[in-house]
């Protein structure tokens, strides 16, 4: 008899479901749309309706049971989102409880970076380590930390909130409010800002000839291009990323970086800087301690963390 | 029958040896002069001479086995020192195998800094948390770091260099060669170059009155008595220290900070404005997650910490 979890995520514009194989596999994948105006009860809905349809696809008695991947801060520990600032009206839900209720199953719940952390760990770019760093780039920038082969949680369930360590004092400012943070400098709409400005300054580039203010996707296009200005972007994107790394080296002492989300789609175009500036920021001794890979399960990580999840505290139980 | 640890504590300047009780007690110690530049050789043979006396102090049936705290970096597993910057002239050198041999004991050994901080964890101001960060400020700025009480080694035991957390970008040239690190930012030597800063600049304080050039603790003593000039620096120091915090408290998200070390004699005078800036500088969620406390166990942290490191292993065997 197999056993499969079933894995939610719950993302600021969809929702999935997917039913996931003890090795990792994804066997099924279900999703909605969503918008978080809808408020918890609407969005809470559509989850236990796209779980139920992914346990529809397995034998009950076959699925050890339920992970939640959710925007943080979560509280692990009870279950409940707090106030996730990607989630516009949220407060307090207690979202593994209600879904528990719903499902008449055991429900597990973390913060979706760091799950997908653990996906990446137990079945990604990071399988064959016992120390790792993940760092997710898109709209925000998060992460989660492996140490001696577990997740990093920290008192509350709040650790690894990588986005927002501070580089630079009175840099740009970020989505928190406060400045120079990594989010505020390497991340999609970082990219986009940084491209308006190299547009207004005149700056020779491709992305001056669209008829919108250019995205992140548009300067790892132009950059894939040979654009110089969009390369140039790009590489100053990942020098602030590798001087984040250089730091996280020094306090963590890591073997591995696996980079995901959307910006991390430029590759090498982003990576060889971040690897560049991080060898460079840190002390002699680390240099050659670690590497940067990016990651391996694109965007399955959370539902494959959710689920690493479930069959590990399952396991404990 | 009791069970003793013999805790020996290599520093720049001192070696210490001490018999600590399972509760860490430390109920006998001896201490010696030293001076890097004889060698490890002359170093090692007076630590084990150190340790015969300390051994001699209790019946050998007693004793565990022996631990060690010795500057960073250290190779944990294999028991080697590697290359320390505070022992010049220092390689490689194999000191649990070197003191193991001549002892006739088990030897373990750790980097100092983090051993002060299970020291603390265990048996100081740490005792009755999870998650804590210990920072050490005086010549340099070092630390350790426990996550759901266990010392965090990293991969290769090089966790942990809290004075090497790169804070501003083009700031004062730190020990190691880069700029604008923690320990450049906040140590003895850091406020004793601020205050020589202060006196060139004209700043009215009883500094500029002493017949040499002012040091830390002629800082701290200033700052005691009042003078503003010398308050002012412990502030910044203070202020760098908190910004330090706030970005550690959204990596580790921990209970509590325990600060030790020389410059941490100022008390409040510098802890105040760590625990200010670390709360202006942090996302409101982590703003009442943790407390600032100075540490309780003084010069003895290493050596009852290199004691617990004994307890711990061969508990584990």
């Amino acid at each position: 008899m197999d056993a499969y979890a079933i894995a939610v995520d719950l993302g600021g514009t969809h929702v999935r479901a997917a039913v996931v194989a003890p090795d990792g596999r994804v066997v099924h994948a279900v999703r909605d749309r969503t918008r978080a105006e809808e408020g918890p009860d609407a969005v809470v809905s559509r989850l236990i309706r796209l779980a139920r349809t992914a346990l529809a696809e397995c034998e009950r008695e076959n699925v050890v049971g339920v992970g939640v991947a959710a925007p943080g801060p979560v509280d692990p520990d009870r279950g409940v989102v707090m106030y996730p600032p990607n989630l516009p009206g949220w407060g307090e839900v207690p979202l593994a409880r209600l879904l528990a209720d719903a499902l008449g199953m055991p429900v597990w719940l973390g913060n979706d970076a760091n799950l997908a952390a653990l996906g990446e760990h137990r079945f990604g770019a990071g399988r064959d380590v016992h120390h790792m760093i993940y760092i997710t780039i898109s709209t925000g920038v998060g992460g989660g930390i492996i140490v001696n082969r577990r997740l990093l949680t920290g008192a509350l369930g709040m650790a690894a909130e990588i986005g927002h360590m501070p580089l630079i004092p009175e840099g740009p400012l970020c989505s928190c409010g406060h400045r120079g943070h990594l989010e505020a400098l390497a991340s999609g709409p970082s990219l986009a800002r940084e491209a308006r400005a190299a547009i207004e300054r005149g700056w020779p580039t491709c992305l001056a000839e669209l008829d919108r203010p250019p995205s992140a996707e548009d300067v790892v296009a132009a950059a894939r291009s040979g654009d110089r200005v969009a390369l140039e972007l790009l590489a100053r994107a990942g020098a602030h990323l590798g001087r984040a790394m250089a730091l996280l080296v020094h306090l963590f002492n890591p073997e591995r970086f696996v980079v995901g989300g959307g910006v991390s789609n430029a590759g090498d175009l982003i990576l060889e800087p971040a690897r560049r500036a991080a060898r460079r920021h840190v002390l002699p001794a680390y240099r050659h301690t670690f590497d940067v890979v990016p990651a391996g399960l694109g965007d399955n990580a959370g539902v494959v963390g959710a689920a690493a999840l479930v069959f590990e505290a399952a396991e404990a139980l």
